[in-house]
């Protein structure tokens, strides 16, 4: 190692930040920030382009410490970077209640934090996203206002999971040649070396995956400086095997699982700091270290001010902040309205994965910052219109992904897509398989942000492929997920007020369930108030009738069959839709009485297991739809099967009468 | 090609009967089993060794569809091969209700069905399983009793599927030289070329992950037959790239995505037996191509009698029996039962993933047939015990899994450790990475095995790694799969209890919810009864309380504390441990009315959300737990902050009295 004084001086800075914090915390991984810290150093304070004192900075390089646990080498370096909310307070309330500096790096908790990481390799598949968010930016503002690089540090843990694979085959089929991963090759694992779990190339690997790749020291800051820059001026993303010894300068854990993931204890706390010639108290790194930090992280304060000058200047300024403030252009209503109006006139009878087509013909024409996409279902999902030309390595204007058969990459770019910024992502696959994207969907709900799944065959309505291919649980264990918003639309007008819903919560994330059978038109009659906003609401009966029958999607259809039945048997029902549970909830107290009423006989009827229903029906209620796995039969053969018909709907609310 | 008029007309007829079948149902996939009968061809007439008269043979070799669309290929050989129970009525009435011959092959429905696939890359998952017990069990009983191989036909989106990398840079660091993956390479998905949306170099990625490759001709079954060959010769796992056709013989679809997934319609599938030379009409093939493939299907029948004889004169064979059949070993229950009376005594405060790892201590003793695991937290599961040597290349008897940061393959390899037979599997991580696994714990729960989760770690009270890796809506979302026993045990006697449920249920799979922090003895009296498979029964308080409060597992001490503080006020309430809503939900009505009870207050308390609890608690419950994600700070500190105490509980139940 060549490194020099103050080279060595910056790193430890952070070993030591992360020490402490980690010991005073009593909690946490030290191993990382302490093997990576030469990496960091170089990174922040040489090559990545960002002003602290613009953190949202547009045009600013993003940093995605994808091995999560090694969140003390991020606070650390925000710190010494002068980040103005990453005081010494924070990093000193390492890990506890209201802190910034939460166990794992969280986003929107402080400035710099650009995705949430800690389930292993959601990093490196947000960053996917994020790089094509930025080619496509570029493609369509300008390489003037448009021209970062993606940077992610990530560990074996991320390395080994699946998702990493989905993330870099796609990463190297789009040729994202501004995305470069650091992988912090220390060769332990928490249960001990790698060696006793993988014999992977990984070189090799991503060699087969078309990635550039390099392998260096990563304690010789020298090599790092020059395999960063390097990596810039590759045309295929960059993989930098960075070869560190974990939990560097401590005198008998480094190297070991021993440092990965507990504090070091005092004894050899003090062994570590004497090792690495650290002096200085606990939590008092000198000025003079400080200063060299802070300095470097003014270094890009010109460029930054060259570029607000080109913005200021750019005829597609308005466009470009509007894009990157998320907001909806101003044509966007008047569009959706219009196409409202049609529907209550033309009254469609089409599976609603069809009708969510038919709404992105208009959203798509409206909103050009819409980016689709399907994992391999493009033509069951219909999840494509005229506007969405494939994304491409020749064409980054291309507003489709063709994600593979990468379900969860899929999920995990559009969390990478929407928290760049400029773009809102949708994708779709089949409703059983948000299973296999699951973390990623949990992510974009923990994040808050605006992606939009678009899962179709949403029941066992999808017929013949049989039980592995229909959801029945995933309706309930969807709802099960915090601020995720799950829209079931029952025909082509509710279609489009979900989509509307989707849209326009630029905070959450939804999911549209949808149909793969054709659905009866319900509502037709022209509303310009967005009925499925409120959660439920009466599509068809009477408001004080004796029975209330509540209904999503493909099932509404057949509660209003029976609706019909009933009244001609002399009992007045009402049918509630409820295209989202999680804004009915949020409906006032008077809405929610009002919808619920004082009927004798309350009925769900969904294609579903009762899970999510049964706080609705309360004691007395009767659930009609599944109670188990599925089966392999045409769709129709199957509802009579499992016994989710009108008839049974009837039954159900007779038998409480 | 150089195949024989014969060849070509045994591949024909599984062609022929695969397009009448999806034509006849006018639904499924032709273009698999046309572009891939030359390869089934080869291996189920030429290599593979099975007796369709005693499909069950222990050491047969085992098929896996990995890309279970195809499985008209598996019908129509397992119909020509003579398996009894798949008849020409059964390809008939492919995917119509209660047909064997379900839209993807469903395990159970057929002989010759080694596992359920469809949901992509589960198949060459699972297979990894299949070749683990395979070796494990040749090095416990010989390679006289098994000695059997793994075969896999897997497709482009198998291969894309993250798990893929998973499962093959697990096979190829244990060097599974008898699993084989015919990777099914005919370049096209459902949405077109795979060359648009990936460019991966497959034979090098396998290269890298310590594979042989071998690439042929697909349609050549001489040069099928000699990679097969080599194949079993490798010490490593084989790749076998078969160049093929998809909707081979189809004159204007052959080659595209249109012959993937739909019926060829009658004008195609016409031109296709004309351009394939078959003269036959629908569902007839000849008597002599029939009995060609019937007398390839007696081919091993000689090996098995030599095999039965050698079994019989065995002396192992009473145990390899017992193994096969999944019965539990004879000192079993004594050994639960004495480790049972011994937690009486001690009285053991401990968390109860401690508690598993000495329960574990008992069963491993005892149970030579479990074969443990985890996913890189062998320290914070506990799933290690003295008995526990890893499984690696070097030594086969190891009956630990070091399955790496693979949370899913862990899950889809245990699928095919249990359905191999002869092995019990059970594997860990954290509660909240059920969400990685999720795909392949819904087909350990559709295939009724017995895969046993140790999931640890199950609760915000894990503390400050935070809301990503706090557990909030799992319990919830795990409870709604069907047939999944979700057991949260409270102490440590209920832990060894719901230890004994999960062994004891053959066909069911079991999440164990686990604690991270201790948690006191509350069954300090010794009951032989396994009070827990009730699901749900008084552990404290009296019986015709006015208050009756629901718990799991960390917070049915909290319950506890409750109801004393509730009785120093003169409020008599009981705590109902709930470890099992299943088993509650199977429990007699006049047994479930008495925990029910008509207590006048009902309160839950569980730190996760709602959902699963509405049921339970009805108009007038109310629930104690979160309502949210989680946070990062110590365990106390949030249990605090959520509002999950004993004083909440009082609050809840005063409440409503």
């Amino acid at each position: 190692m060549t490194n020099t004084a103050q080279q060595n001086d910056m790193a430890n800075a952070i070993r030591s930040l992360s020490m402490d914090a980690v010991e005073k915390a009593n909690s946490g991984h030290p191993g990382l920030p302490m093997g990576c810290a030469d990496i960091a150093t170089v990174l922040f304070t040489k090559v990545m382009k960002f002003d602290p004192a613009n953190p949202k900075w547009a045009d600013r390089d993003r940093f995605i410490l994808s091995a999560g646990h090694g969140s003390m080498l991020l606070y650390s370096s925000l710190y010494l970077l002068g980040y103005g909310d990453m005081t010494l307070d924070q990093i000193k309330n390492f890990r506890q209640l209201g802190s910034k500096t939460a166990g794992h790096p969280e986003y929107g908790f402080a400035q710099g934090i650009e995705t949430t990481t800690g389930p292993l390799g959601q990093g490196i598949g947000n960053s996917v996203g994020f790089a094509v968010a930025e080619a496509k930016l570029a493609a369509e503002f300008g390489s003037d206002l448009v021209d970062h690089h993606t940077w992610v540090l990530a560990g074996d843990g991320c390395l080994m999971e699946g998702i990493s694979q989905e993330a870099i085959s796609l990463a190297g089929h789009l040729k994202l040649n501004k995305l470069v991963v650091i992988w912090d090759n220390n060769g332990i694992t928490i249960d001990g070396k790698v060696s006793n779990a993988d014999s992977t190339d990984q070189i090799a690997r991503f060699h087969a995956c078309g990635w550039n790749t390099i392998e260096i020291d990563g304690h010789d800051q020298a090599q790092i400086e020059k395999a960063l820059l390097d990596a810039k001026k590759s045309d295929k993303p960059t993989l930098i095997a960075a070869r560190t010894t974990i939990g560097f300068g401590a005198p008998k854990k480094a190297g070991t699982e021993k440092v990965h993931g507990s504090p070091l204890g005092a004894e050899e706390l003090a062994g570590a700091k004497a090792a690495l010639g650290i002096t200085y108290p606990a939590f008092e790194v000198p000025a003079e270290i400080i200063n060299a930090w802070r300095a470097a992280g003014t270094r890009s304060q010109n460029i930054r001010g060259e570029w607000e000058a080109r913005l200021a200047k750019s005829d597609k300024r308005a466009e470009f902040e509007r894009r990157m403030a998320g907001d909806l252009p101003s044509d966007y209503a008047a569009a959706m309205d219009a196409f409202k109006k049609k529907l209550a006139e033309d009254k469609p009878k089409v599976a609603s994965r069809k009708a969510s087509q038919n709404a992105l013909d208009v959203i798509n024409a409206v909103v050009p910052e819409t980016v689709g996409g399907s994992a391999d279902l493009t033509g069951s999902n219909l999840t494509n219109t005229p506007q969405t030309l494939p994304f491409t390595d020749a064409d980054r204007t291309g507003r489709y992904m063709r994600y593979g058969i990468r379900e969860h990459e899929m999920a995990a770019a559009m969390n990478g897509i929407a928290l760049h910024g400029g773009y809102i992502p949708y994708g779709g696959t089949f409703l059983v398989f948000t299973d296999y994207a699951r973390p990623a969907i949990r992510l974009s709900a923990l994040m808050e942000q605006r992606v939009i799944y678009v899962m179709t065959h949403d029941s066992i309505g999808l017929g013949e492929d049989g039980p592995t291919h229909q959801p029945v649980e995933h309706l309930s264990a969807l709802r099960a997920i915090p601020e995720l918003l799950v829209l079931r639309p029952a025909d082509a007008t509710e279609t489009l007020e979900c989509w509307q819903i989707a849209l326009e919560h630029k905070d959450r994330p939804s999911i549209l369930a949808l149909s793969r059978q054709n659905l009866p038109a319900l509502r037709t009659e022209y509303v310009k108030e967005n009925l499925s906003a409120k959660g439920a609401y009466k599509i068809a009966g009477d408001d004080n009738a004796d029975a209330v029958i509540f209904a999503t999607g493909s099932e509404v259809s057949i509660a209003v069959e029976a609706q019909k039945q009933l009244a001609e048997k002399g009992v007045s029902a009402k049918v509630v839709s409820v295209p989202s549970m999680e804004l009915f909830a949020k409906q006032s107290d008077a809405y929610r009485a009002s919808i619920l009423g004082n009927a004798k006989a309350r009925v769900a009827v969904e294609a579903g297991i009762s899970m999510s229903w049964d706080k609705l029906l309360g004691d007395k209620g009767r659930f009609v739809g599944m109670h188990g796995f599925g089966a392999s039969a045409p769709a129709e053969a199957l509802y009579e099967h499992f016994g989710i018909t009108a008839n049974a709907v009837v039954e159900a609310v007779t038998a409480q009468l």
